[in-house]
């Protein structure tokens, strides 16, 4: 309830901070009988992974998952929930020591006034504590689990930088996006715009500022019938999913704001048969029907802000003394983190979609009998 | 879990259709001893009524609100949950036949496609049933109660159309869109702006067409500390209230998608002291560090979709046949539904906040008694 | 969160109290195409009505259920959420009043003193408000509709009186049970027993005292495999829903606490096949292994406290002095509730097991598409 | 959802097998600034080690708990979630072999066939996987943590055998049980009793068999408040947790199954002022007054099945052919699990009541509000 679980039936709770022991993730709802390995969970992990490209921050962080639940004698999944532990290896005392002697300052852009607020003196100073993008892990880890049960399912999500710095990816084919999305160290599957966003990303960096970006969603293969109606539909579980990610400040579907400005006749996306299957020629509603799939792609843009911490000084407040401060400039941060964030919105996206699927599934179950014994079969 | 309710102590559960008997919610989480009137309700409902201009659909919805449960013999609330029923009036047999007439055909931009996905030849035809607009009458029955309950705490909750059309209202104080909102028939606070974005509505509705637009809300008064970190930011529970709003098609926070072109030089806002109290010079986190309140005011802004229902033919398909067809234009329809969805969103964000609210308080009231003992008052 | 939900998939939320307007349920989980008539949830509310025999209290419940939510035009269930209302009809001013003339006594065996602590003043002192056995109108009610979801599953569930004021009914097949449970105003299938018990019943009555029994519940035609390890056994999820009806102080499955008193090799139900399938010789577990239901019928028994309104003087507290006072005999009374009380553990029962079985067929849908899989068929 | 978390605010998440990696809980609703040991955790999972007497099974389990998330740099609390490991160490291949001999069979009293019908052939076959009584480690690693803040309240829990092979402990006051539960291997505190149970216990163990007891759980200190009215009564919930431990096959609250023996008038306690305070005379409520905590001692017991793992032949079913078969008899065995279960009882209560309390604590902050502003201090 104090916001460490998410998901209903599938679901991942999470445990740890950045100067802590470790990481660790609990995913209740794996079926039995699927191999799962830790490398499974580790591809993911590196996807997140900093110190990729001078867009990141220098700081290793070689993460390495552990299943230490969830599997019988075979090494397959048993049906009870897999456990996953990632330890924190890169905590050496001098950054500590850094983190101590700002911990009197609230940093701009950051969460610590409000976890001072919240938590008193007793908040986590060292290295935004759980407020750490570090937290992500246990998403990551847990969102690599729902990804090999989608498989089964030919449910595939993938997220990718579609602007930064103003400069978008233009508009590709899904196997397109697929094909090119990791060849370079954003995740723009667009190439030419890769080339022009990390120039610019760069000179911002030099400038010793940051920036921020969009990271469009898209999940192929979805069944139609996902998602409940009002209050729990699949889009607004997923929204809340991904404005849960750190540094998120706007989610949007299919159109999403565009659609503000449409006409009702432009917006409708008109529908079409093709190969006896209920299809429609655009997909302004990014997939969705009053919160529910409609088997076309699953669309969904969320809106990066630039990283807070830069090599700037900053106006700060001494909490000791409730007055005002400066910061001083920090050399060692992310210039972006759109390339590093692309993996946890694709482990949020692939853990409503699980969700939603169980409840789908359970849905069936009971309705086929249902109907089954109106036809006079029960 | 199948949808229907929304808060976790705090929370709304609601049920009913366009065309059924009557729309209800069941309020759990009241506290005893508030006065709590059917007029208090009224209030609200009435903000979401057709017909009040020519804006609107001319449905006419009498929604009168009864409170049944959750009041003891003097009238003050008891703790026990509140139950609201509003009956369906408006429901002419002429209305059902004319549904009746096109219910084997998907209406774009409407549900019906996956609600038949989902429930077959059960789902309900009439009205659009459950994904009906009218389904929010219980969202704002339910968040009339929590406005009451907020009221207590000095939390104001007040959403308006910031843009319609492409037309944007020039930003304004709080005060000033207070007085302001609710002037004229569109809800928006600056009556030049508006009276242009009418002008356009109009003539879009000439044109047998409809418009959507971008709703702001802004919450004042929300003490710092409201939220959980990780997955249950309170930005992402009002994320994923407002989204579950029908016609919603996408969620910022302050600077919102905007912050996705800022530097991090430019976004952080900066803190400063007024008064003993931690301040920002700007709002671009619209109100929340990590997802927890700062003390400053909420804004979150939502994109409308242009009504769906239009006096346009359309591409449609016939079900019965899974062949083609065409769905002729329709006359009763709303020309834009953001003066009317306000009211709901409104309702939302008031139960999102109070929900929040409730788990701060148990919290500090836990935490108070460690830090007492801490301090060997214990 | 606040307590008035029961269920995870299948859920009834409720509200009402015995002096309000009305009770009302919100049964969320319904499947779509499935005839609910009011009538089927009358046969279940008629059960717990007050006065059919001279064993109850002579208060006339004369209890309508209206269902005005969650059916199309037809008739049928759409899938959409079910809401029942039950007007509360006999509230006499003459009734208010003689609640009014004790409300500052604590009655000894009711909740009035630990509502004074949770709601202060504020506390609905008229005729036991929410706290009233007129709260289980709504389980009732909500109990029913799961009854017509299991009946096309095949699932039974009875609840009966097996024992009261020390006399036990003999031990009779489940058909036998079936056949003559509601043949006495005790509902007790044991005619012989049912006899000597409701005659020590009256003599008790007669001398101003009550008592109260063991309630029975069978659940035949229960698959094996429902209910979730750990936590969420469907055997703890029962004992939930059962311990919560007022008047219930222990709950036992199976052998229960006889059980405590076993050898081993007495207590474990040796298997054996039966056309092909597994059964078990003896159901000292009460058809749950692990927690989980292995196609034996459930067997569950309640405890029920004697009626705590009883025709004899007793010591209580005068709240506004906070001072001993009497309390004076109360004629209006129940001897017994148990021939009352039974169609809400069997409404409970039911709601659990239908809850429990939505979880199944979440799991077996997910799980059989991993199994497909592996198969190679995927 | 799918049972591998309790609670609603205070909350256990945990996972982990017999024969896996290790098992981990991850706790929610740890306040800030606690000191928080791994000896402190160690304390309470050592109360359930194995092989402490020649009443418990010879298996060695050398647990060691760490705590890896949820401190800050200076070893308090941060407010983080807490996440404990305990790693499993006694795995010798030779145990796992001995498992794989008898994985066809399913062993009576145990939940191998219900695992199977849930899991297929994928289930956990070894040393009973999820459904082995070393998953409680989790439970009793959380539990220790509520205990700490619990201390902090002034609430203690204590469990202890009450009975067993039909003889009972007498009673005795809370200080005297408290003082003597830990004295001798049963963890009786009535140690003339505890003999005999002890003698009886050894002459079943000799002659290859098992039993059970009951096990009586109090909780001083408990304000008067707790729990919610109608579904999630405190002593519900409390059932629910006790009824998911493997092994109990009932519980009853106060008076319990004596109470369907008790007249009413007998069965009331009768309240009085002491110090000002409302108390009672008699606590056949055990504590609770609808649901809700009356201030008095919590008075809870539960029927503890006796060891299904017996060294006696006995039949089983070779699932393989899905015919009989005999399962020999096994010698590695606990002869009661009583002494071993008690701090799992005390575990699950403290999570139930720490619960409670964070949602008492979530009321009384939004209610004393309202209180204040109707009485215009607001």
């Amino acid at each position: 309830m104090l916001g460490n679980t998410f998901g209903r039936i599938f679901r991942i709770t999470t445990c740890g901070e950045s100067y802590g022991g470790g990481l660790a993730v609990i995913v209740d709802g794996v079926p039995a009988g699927m191999e799962l390995t830790n490398a499974m969970i580790q591809e993911e992990l590196d996807k997140r992974k900093p110190g990729q490209s001078e867009l990141d921050s220098p700081r290793k962080e070689t993460d390495i998952a552990e299943i230490f639940a969830g599997r019988g004698q075979e090494g397959l999944t048993t049906g009870a929930p897999v456990g996953i532990m990632v330890r924190n290896v890169d905590m050496q005392p001098i950054h500590v020591e850094q983190y101590r002697k700002v911990k009197h300052l609230f940093r701009p852009g950051h969460a610590e006034y409000t976890f001072f607020v919240k938590y008193g003196e007793y908040y986590d100073w060292c290295g935004a504590g759980r407020a750490s993008g570090r937290e992500t892990v246990g998403r990551v880890a847990g969102g690599a689990v729902a990804k090999q049960i989608l498989l089964r399912e030919k449910i595939e999500v993938i997220a990718y930088v579609k602007e930064s710095c103003g400069i978008s990816a233009r508009d590709m084919s899904f196997e397109e996006i697929k094909k090119n999305y990791r060849a370079n160290p954003l995740n723009c599957p667009d190439g030419e715009a890769a080339e022009k966003m990390i120039a610019k990303i760069l000179e911002i960096k030099n400038a010793g500022d940051t920036c921020g970006g969009v990271v469009e969603i898209i999940a192929r293969g979805v069944p139609a019938g996902l998602g409940e109606p009002v209050f729990d539909k699949l889009s607004a579980m997923i929204a809340h999913g991904l404005m849960s990610i750190g540094a998120v400040k706007g989610v949007e579907i299919g159109a999403g704001f565009a659609a503000a400005r449409m006409r009702g006749s432009e917006c409708n996306d008109p529908p079409y048969i093709e190969k006896g299957r209920v299809r429609f020629r655009t997909n302004n509603a990014g997939g969705f029907m009053g919160g529910i799939t409609n088997g076309e792609d699953l669309i969904i843009r969320m809106a990066v802000k630039p990283t807070p911490t830069v090599s700037l000084e900053q106006d700060s407040i001494d909490k000791r003394v409730m007055k005002p401060a400066r910061l001083a400039a920090i050399t060692r941060r992310d210039a972006t983190i759109c390339p590093r964030i692309y993996p946890v919105a694709e482990a949020m996206v692939r853990t409503a979609i699980l969700d939603a699927l169980y409840l789908w599934r359970a849905w069936q179950g009971v309705q086929n009998a249902v109907v089954r014994s109106e036809m006079g079969d029960g």
